[in-house]
């Protein structure tokens, strides 16, 4: 296999520069020949690797200097001067410039989301970039997009989604002809706001495995591989998951708390729950993919660690060796004159 | 105490009439002087009540023919003409006539919201009735509203949302001073779609215990008494946390059977799990509320069990004697002319 080089901020994420170091490092200790650009403030990357005391492990690796980073809660107009010398903004040149092939980020979702647009261009035919996560369903996993890149979506843009991720599901994950739902509240075709009834009637007579709408409640049984949404409605729902499963876990410790008798049941349990949180665990996943930017770009989550940075970088090779982004780009390309009808209106 | 009548939909959901005969007897059994309407196919309700060898119980039982009933996924097309003679509607006629204070059914939902408004009308200055419902959280419980009687709502709907949502919480729950959030995807005020940017403007400037914008990671930690959002949204919302808590169930029996450490864990904390699940039940709560219309109409999971049916009336008493219909209506009646500025555009 060719050598793949990603391109990794550095300076993203909650626990940056230490855990996003860490986790290229682990990244790197089973990495074969790709080779990582950690891109930040030089000196206190140095400082973690030496902590880190990495020693030999160091020869996929390569520094690169940005005197600027953005932070998690900066607004355009905050970073747009100092863009230029952002860990973001350099990892992406790195890009641009055909050294990397690929770029990850545990950094402010919304900079990334601008700075790759802006600086690596749109697969021609694609209005919106759009971020798609896998979610664990009783049976595996479904890819739910958008979860948050735009807000008030049209339904050219949610044919768009459907398209993308189903050659993400084909390519990355192996399902030949992917389940494609729509998100809605109920599961007939009259159901719905007007974005989801317009863009059901679409779906419905495009030559994909459309399985209709898809409740709340379904989603997470595993009953497609694809559900498609709106980036406010698909926002909510990754995030009211995460909380109920906080919420669920932490009531059914207190439960326990309560009885001695179950105590010791919790004991015996242990060793169970922490593999379910696992399983549910979004560092598992490793991130979301931005989609629709031509060139591979995988966000993390603000709370990753070493173990989410290790999975991303895993993720984004991937993306690179299936050849992910080319693939998206043909199946536009082909639907061409399908998408033309469909106004953003 | 004044004695209260209430009409129940004894042809309402899944299990009907089996378990809203069987909670109508279970709520009687403890019920004071209520007086319930059972309202259906008489020689169907007789049967069971005979099943039930209710005996002298039936003393605060009326038993009200009705001739058809509307299934749970019919369409408004399908029941319009036979309405007069459905369980719904002969409920609604006793609320009507002042024969009942209020009206229960685990039928049709949108069946019942339609017939209801019609029947009853709207609460002067509300644009469109509103379904609410409680979520259990990690410290108590949260309002949310709308949960699915509107699709594209506008932002006065919102508001009008947030005023009813008060007043329920102030009158029922006894919270003084509710704090209130808008569902978003992000805390800070620029976050979210159109409508929720601008809703967030209007409460932001009204004389209530406006908290902001809340994530769905945080709508379950208890971090605001009332959540307001639109029905597309708010039914994802909790049709999501369903589906999670189900799966997160599953997953843990599935965890644990894969060792016998664990089994003998299960067995100790059968009981533990069985009291979170019960919290974590629709059934506990009893119903939604539809709220915005002139009178008090509580409606059922279609999947109602006798204990749901038995908690939704006595919910219904309890909006009945603390006057939650006539409190909303002064409550927006004392915004009205802040209301009439603000347009359903």
């Amino acid at each position: 296999m060719e050598p793949v080089a990603v391109a990794v901020d550095a300076m993203g994420g909650d626990h940056a520069p230490a855990v996003v170091v860490k986790g290229v490092m682990d990244f790197l200790d089973n990495g074969g020949d790709t080779l990582v650009h950690l891109v930040g403030k030089r000196r206190e990357i140095h400082r973690e690797i030496r902590r880190l005391k990495a020693g030999d492990r160091v020869s996929g690796l390569r520094v690169v200097n940005a005197r600027d980073h953005i932070s998690m809660r900066e607004q355009l107009l905050s970073y747009w001067r100092k863009r230029e010398s952002t860990s973001i903004q350099k990892a992406l040149d790195l890009v641009r410039q055909g050294k990397a092939a690929a770029m990850f980020s545990a950094g402010n979702t919304g900079a990334v989301m601008a700075l790759a647009k802006t600086n690596l261009g749109m697969i021609e035919g694609i209005g919106r970039p759009a971020l798609a996560t896998l979610i664990p369903t009783s049976s595996g996993r479904t890819l739910i997009m958008d979860v948050g890149a735009n807000v008030d979506s049209k339904p050219r843009h949610l044919v768009e989604f459907a398209l993308m991720g189903k050659v993400y599901m084909q390519s990355v994950l192996g399902v030949e002809n992917p389940r494609i739902a729509l998100m809605s509240i109920g599961e007939e075709e009259g159901k719905g706001n007007e974005l989801i009834k317009r863009t059901h009637a679409i779906l419905k007579s495009m030559d994909i495995n459309f399985v209709g709408n898809i409740e709340g409640r379904d989603a997470y049984l595993g009953k497609s591989d694809l559900i498609v949404t709106d980036g406010f409605t698909g926002n909510v729902t990754i995030k009211v998951a995460e909380g109920v499963v906080d919420v669920v876990m932490s009531m059914l410790k207190r439960e326990i708390r309560t009885s001695l008798q179950s105590r010791l049941g919790l004991f015996l349990l242990k060793r169970s729950m922490k593999r379910l949180r696992r399983r549910l665990d979004y560092a598992e996943t490793g991130g979301a993919l931005l989609l629709g930017i031509k060139g591979v770009v995988v966000i993390g989550h603000g709370r990753s660690n070493a173990k989410a940075v290790n999975r991303a970088i895993e993720l984004s090779v991937r993306m690179v060796r299936e050849r992910v982004q080319e693939r998206m780009a043909a199946e536009i390309l082909c639907m061409q004159s399908f998408l033309e009808e469909l106004s953003y209106a």
